[in-house]
């Protein structure tokens, strides 16, 4: 972090997004790339995305004999989902109630889409930054008939764990976390927000439940509160730590769904991860180029100093503190 | 690729560079950060990062009793290697000879902190886009005490392959595309370039030589002389395909050394990857984000395709192309 940087500069986010813009397919009542119209939405809006990476009927890619070309058919789904009818709003700026209806939203899709998908992800990309093309606060989520490399890595470490120690790797990771306090971010009765100790991301976070909860649909109506709560608190400070609409990566893993809900999965914990871009300020990103790609992670910053800073920011947003 | 794309636009790379600038701490002549006045070099010029992220006394974080909280002291050192007293050319514009003492230096480097280090990291961040702050055509090498994550999996899948097959992965892998040939992009009698069947990048490659090198420093006179020509054949059309000068990062990995040197690694096959952001154009990137992070890769082009529209590109660079 000492060295001077004379590299690439971004462009800050975009600050006056109009509430309703007439050729934002995202927008209620606008026509899609399809053709369809959207309804006069007034609360979460959910849609097939119009130019999806997995489909229902991908074809065989046939298979070669030699073991290194194999090839299977990734199927699924591609969803996009709206969080709210206007444009000029994100996660931190609606009302806790609204913030529970994108959760109670979350839920139902792991829920239906789990019966036959062995993989729900549900994930954000935030900001043009992370090559998200629409200002509109929006998700995406995609089922698919396997489970993913990141989540199958994650089982197996979770899975690996309990067997040795007989609990959950991140209920006990949780519980030492919010002992030792020097990586917390902002906590509750139900939710603790860490750097985690592995984080590689300069302001990376781990949202937990403090129970244990193998997926979102089983959050309580209690635990979808304070998830609410606890989400705005942490997109506040994120929002805060540079005095722009924080761009990031966010999702949620959570025990795999399909043929698994018939196995056992206590090895699982619910939990999100957010992955933010910025490094120096709200324009000098950290590049995860050279050494990382070819190498291993090179960190910037100490999750013990990233943690510090984003506890110490306050709670109330820039946009609505007086002043 | 079907999709319009209405998100963010990178700026272009410069294209006029001055061959000399005095405030370029990487220019013959010229101060650096800590007080030293870079000699008159006229080939490749090697000095020690002045903000190492990796050094050779870093103290022992201490240990943690508890399973889940471990770390050990990263010990390393960071070198910076300029290719050119030029900030003007680069390595496809560079001759044959520059660059062969480029990969003489390579080899050099290799063999000297090889001696101690189980890992010597070379590679190229080149162009803004990807984190690189200076024009000046330079690499960077980094050598730990550790086999770092990357290497650590390529060694692993390299031994089972062998183990099991009784032939290195990679050496197999390369005669099994020279003969399919539909993700060639050039090729000569030593060396292979191929755009990966497992690429996630667009315009990912894998540089690879014909016959068993375990590592650079092992490469003949003559092996060193075909992979100058080779670098330039690709590193043309990678700037043909857009016509700006183009952006990637670049690392080579072979054998480990230090302790390893005593070992069989047979199993090890000598390759380069070079990883380059842009996807539609100049200025439009491929975005790993989202998904890619929480979940797994998505490709936005095939391997086929990709190597199809490389390997029609011109030999001759767009800058000194005639008409
Ligand atoms: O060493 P540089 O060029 O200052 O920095 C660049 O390369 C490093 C190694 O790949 C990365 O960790 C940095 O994020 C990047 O900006
Ligand atoms: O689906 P979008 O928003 O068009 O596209 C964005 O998210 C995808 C999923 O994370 C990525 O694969 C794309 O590179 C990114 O630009």
């Amino acid at each position: 972090m000492k060295r001077p940087w004379a590299g690439q500069v971004e462009k800050p986010p975009e600050e006056h997004i109009p509430r309703h813009d007439s050729r934002n397919p995202l927008c209620p009542g606008n026509t899609r790339a399809n053709g369809e119209v959207n309804p006069d939405y007034e609360s979460t809006f959910l849609f097939e995305n119009d130019f999806p990476a997995l489909q229902p009927d991908a074809p065989d890619p046939g298979s070669d004999q030699h073991p290194l070309f194999q090839s299977k058919a990734a199927r699924g789904v591609c969803k996009v989902m709206c969080f709210h009818p206007w444009s000029d709003v994100t996660l931190p700026l609606m009302n806790k109630q609204e913030v529970v209806k994108v959760i109670n939203k979350w839920a139902e899709l792991v829920e239906e889409l789990g019966i036959t998908y062995p993989w729900v992800q549900i994930f954000e990309n935030k900001g043009a930054m992370m090559g998200c093309s629409n200002p509109h606060p929006h998700c995406q989520v995609w089922a698919s008939n396997f489970l993913p490399n990141e989540p199958a890595l994650s089982d197996r470490c979770q899975r690996a764990y309990y067997q040795k120690h007989g609990e959950p790797l991140l209920l006990q990771y949780a519980k030492q976390e919010a002992e030792k306090k020097e990586r917390v971010v902002v906590e509750s009765s139900d939710w603790l927000v860490v750097v985690p100790y592995w984080a590689t991301w300069p302001y990376q976070t781990l949202l937990l439940p403090r129970q244990h909860v193998l997926r979102i649909n089983d959050l309580t109506t209690e635990e979808r509160e304070g998830l609410a709560d606890i989400m705005k608190r942490l997109l506040t400070k994120y929002d805060n730590l540079f005095d722009i609409s924080f761009p990031y990566s966010m999702g949620w893993h959570g025990a795999p769904t399909g043929p698994n809900l018939k196995e056992d999965n206590s090895h699982w914990q619910l939990h999100a991860h957010y992955y933010p871009p910025l490094l120096r300020s709200a324009t000098v990103k950290k590049f995860m180029v050279g050494y990382e790609m070819l190498a291993q992670e090179q960190r910037d910053l100490t999750p013990e100093q990233a943690a510090e800073k984003l506890r110490n920011l306050p709670e109330e947003h820039y946009k609505t503190r007086e002043n």
